[in-house]
Parts: C-alpha cells; sequence; structure tokens
C-alpha cells in the first residue's frame, strides 16, 4: 500500500529477487495449510489487499477459480511480478490487479463479498484502522480473512539464546519501521475491536522434524531462516546486535533443521463477518 | 516411580488435593485433544507408567474399553487415589494398579503390547534410559506413546517478560530437580536415540480466546496458570525470584486469561515401535 495518506511501514522484508523466491517457496510449503478451507464461491467479489508478487493469490486461484479477484498492491514492481507469475495459472479466473492504498482503496462502498489479507497487517503501523478501512468497501455480511504469523510463536531444538536473539532482531527492526511480527496472537482482540463479529482464530501450527524433510527444508530453511537471515543488515545497521552474535545465532537456529533438530511455528488464519 | 534404583527426579508438582484437582480439571479439558486417537484393540496389554491419581487413566479406559491395563507409580497415596477414582468409570475394563519404579519393573521381557507414557518423562532426570527400560517390557512390533508438554511453547497476549519470568521459574524448578518442562519439542530426538523406529511426533495446539471460554477457563486459568502458581514457593525458596515480581508476573499471566487475551500452548504426542 502506498499513498499519500498511507499510514503503512516500511515492508522490512525489502523487494529483491532472493526475497521473490523466498515468498514462493514460502507460499508453495503452507499453501495447503493456509489457504486449503479459502474456498469462494463462483462469481464472489474478492479483494486481495497487498498481493505482492502473487505468492499467496496463485493458491487462492486454485482454490476458487469461479471467483472474481481484484489485487492490490501498493507496488508497481510486485503487481508486474504477479501479473507475470500468474499467467499461466490464472485460467478462465477473473483476476484484475490494481496499484493502489489500503487507507485510499479506489473502489465504491459494498463493491465486495470477501477480503483476504494475507501477511499484512503486521507491516502496519495501524492495522485496527487498516481493518476499519477494510469493511468500508465489504457488503454488509461481507467476509474478512487474515492471515499472519507469529514470530514469538517459534520454538526449537536443540534450544539457543542466541538463535532467540536474531529472530527478536527481526522482531525488533520489524517494530522500529511500525509493524509488529508478533501480531498472529493479537487477530482476535484486533478484529473484534475493528468491530467485525463472528471472529473465529484457527492457529496453524508448523512442526518439522527429520521425519518431515519437505517442512524442514521448505519451512524451517527456507522460509523462517531465510526470513530471520535477511533482516541482518537491518539489524546490525540499527545496532541491535553484533556481526559475530549475529553469525552464532543464525548458525545456531541452522541447527535446528538438521539431524535431530525440531522447528515449530504458528500461524494465525482469523475469518470475520462484517456488520 | 520409586524405589532404590530410581533415578526419578522429585516431582516439582508435589501431591496435595489440589494438585490432584488440577491434573482432573487438566485431563477433562485436554482429553479429546490429547488422547482421541489413542486406540488400543481388545485384549491388548497396555502398561500405563506414571498414572498417578488416574487423570489420564480414565481417558484411556473410555477410548479402549476392552484393553487390557496395567497402571504403574511410585506413589501408593496415588495409586488409592487412583483405584478409588476410577471404581466408577472403570466398568468391565481390565485394570491393575501396580507400585513401581520404572526403572525396575516387576514384568517380565515382552509382557506388554503398548506402553503408554503421559507427562512423566518431563520429569525424570534420564529420560533416555527411561525409554530404553521400557523396551524391555515390550513385545518386538509393540508400540510407545508418549505425551508431554512443553512449557516455552507457551506465548500469549498481552505479552508480558515478567509473565514470561513466572514461566521460566517453573521450568528452572523443575530443571533443578532434574526434570525438562521444555522437554516435549525434544520427543523426536529422545524416541529416535532410544532406538525406536517409525517415530512420530504430532503436536496437540492449544488455544484460547474469548470465544472459547471453555479452554480459557479449563486450560488456560485451572491448568496452565494454575500449575505456574503451584511453583510459587519452590520458586521463591530456590531465590529465583522475588515476591512482588512473582506477583505481577502471575497477574500478568492471568490477564490472558480475560477479556481480549489469548493464550496458546502446544503439547507433543509421540508414538514409536520396538524394535
Amino acid at each position: 500500500m502506498t499513498g499519500k495518506r498511507s499510514q503503512a511501514a516500511k515492508y522490512v522484508h525489502g523487494y529483491s529477487a532472493t526475497e521473490a523466491q523466498r515468498l514462493g517457496d514460502q507460499a508453495d510449503t503452507l499453501a495447503e495449510l493456509l489457504h486449503h478451507d479459502t474456498l469462494y464461491p463462483a462469481g464472489a467479489r474478492v479483494l486481495e489487499i497487498g498481493c505482492g508478487v502473487g505468492a499467496q493469490t496463485r493458491h487462492l486461484l486454485r482454490h476458487s477459480p469461479r471467483a472474481r479477484f481484484v489485487c492490490v498492491d501498493r507496488e508497481q514492481s510486485s503487481l508486474a511480478q504477479a501479473r507475470a507469475a500468474l499467467a499461466a495459472d490464472r485460467g478462465g479466473s477473473a483476476l484484475t490487479f490494481v496499484r493502489g492504498d489500503l487507507f485510499a482503496l479506489p473502489f465504491a462502498p459494498h463493491s465486495f463479498d470477501h477480503v483476504f489479507v494475507c501477511f499484512v497487517l503486521e507491516h502496519l503501523d495501524r492495522p485496527l484502522l487498516a481493518l476499519r478501512a477494510l469493511q468500508g468497501v465489504l457488503r454488509p455480511g461481507g467476509s474478512v480473512t487474515v492471515i499472519e504469523g507469529d514470530h514469538g510463536s517459534a520454538f526449537f531444538h536443540p534450544a539457543s539464546g542466541k538463535a532467540r536473539r536474531t529472530i527478536d532482531c527481526l522482531v525488533e527492526a520489524q517494530a522500529r519501521g511500525g509493524g509488529d511480527a508478533n501480531i498472529g496472537r493479537r487477530l482476535f482482540p484486533l478484529l473484534t475491536e475493528a468491530g467485525l463479529r463472528d471472529v473465529t482464530v484457527s492457529p496453524r501450527f508448523v512442526y518439522a522434524d527429520a521425519s518431515r524433510p519437505r517442512w524442514v527444508d521448505g519451512f524451517t530453511r527456507k522460509t523462517f531462516v531465510a526470513m530471520v537471515a535477511g533482516a541482518r543488515e537491518a539489524s546490525l545497521r540499527l545496532g541491535l546486535i553484533g556481526e559475530a552474535e549475529w553469525a552464532e545465532g543464525i548458525a545456531d537456529l541452522e541447527r535446528s533443521a538438521l539431524d535431530d533438530g525440531t522447528f515449530c511455528y504458528t500461524f494465525f488464519k482469523a475469518t470475520a463477518k462484517v456488520g
């Protein structure tokens, strides 16, 4: 989301090709866990907020091929990537990309039946206002689906205070930009306070050990550790940690993806209705 | 488990009537989540290790009424309570209580088809040896089921460093007695190293918010906060925390069971086979 009225925080993960790859891996590994029960009927008007490079959009389309999607992002380059990436997969789906700001959406009231928001609220300094803004373009009785992570939910074996500090660096870097990387646990109070009703939170627990190599590689290594590692420069620049301590922490975190290591993380999926 | 050869750590939670009530509440709330998929066939010889006051035994019987249970504990008083508590619920089930030590079991090799161990390994200073000892009374191909918590998995809203410190006190008190309150995340490597095969770990995630009052009251309040609160004297005696800091931490923890609070905890259930 961009624009003069934007209250969005700086996107801590950046927009590099590596980051796009990370988001793609993440979406593939997690898709079934996060999206299998998001099913929009034929003709439903669905607004995806913060579609980025289309990592989640692809799975939305797969599960709801006859819904009509409008996908919004504030970054033109991300939208271009999403458009290109989905050209082959979109089939006959109705799919429109719109550059826009969550807080100044170019849509009339009641334009949509459903809003889908994935990994967006964590980057905003006013998530409550965002949820209120979204209700403005939903019809009465329309649904809101929000998916967020919670980095404070991560725990692993072998336990390591150094590894924990690298995660804390990412959380702190995101907080300095106005975001909240631990927002998952807050979805229930947030959606409730935003005036939504029938708020239901469904945690999605990720567990990886050597008997689940797809999760170890796809999630622990390529999603979580890659994400924390991606905050190295910001963490050093902000003086949150020293280079040596950082390297040791990341090594310990990587250790949880080896041999007898285990790794746990919780995503939160919330659904609610408008008024 | 008791006896001269016992390597069990001191049982940190004690044996009070309040504690027995806590264990009963805990078992009722969690029973379905933890035990619904433990189903032993008619005639199966099942050894429950560390049955305590029978909190889990009741659910084992309910799900497998035609299996034959031998329930072992080192505390005679606990066994008496279990026997009394289950008198009405046991129906026609074959159920025997035996006082004994995990490390000196009074059973011949191959006496059992299945072993069930719930909230026991966390209290032992040699859980690996315990798992090896149990294999001695199982027939080849027999199964081991282990259920443990992991206090480091707990996170909540509002987040509170003070509340976290009260949890850390319980973890530390248990560690000083030789136990590991964060053992859940280690079940995969432990069972694997113990020589068991087909090790499968199934995390059981507990989530409580105001839309799930049964979990808020039965788990957050009556199970988790009650458990942490129960370690007050030990924590103060060991000098892990001051009285005022403790009170503030518990108050913050209780806050997660009020209004817009949320609470998350993960149990781990592991199954494996012998030889």
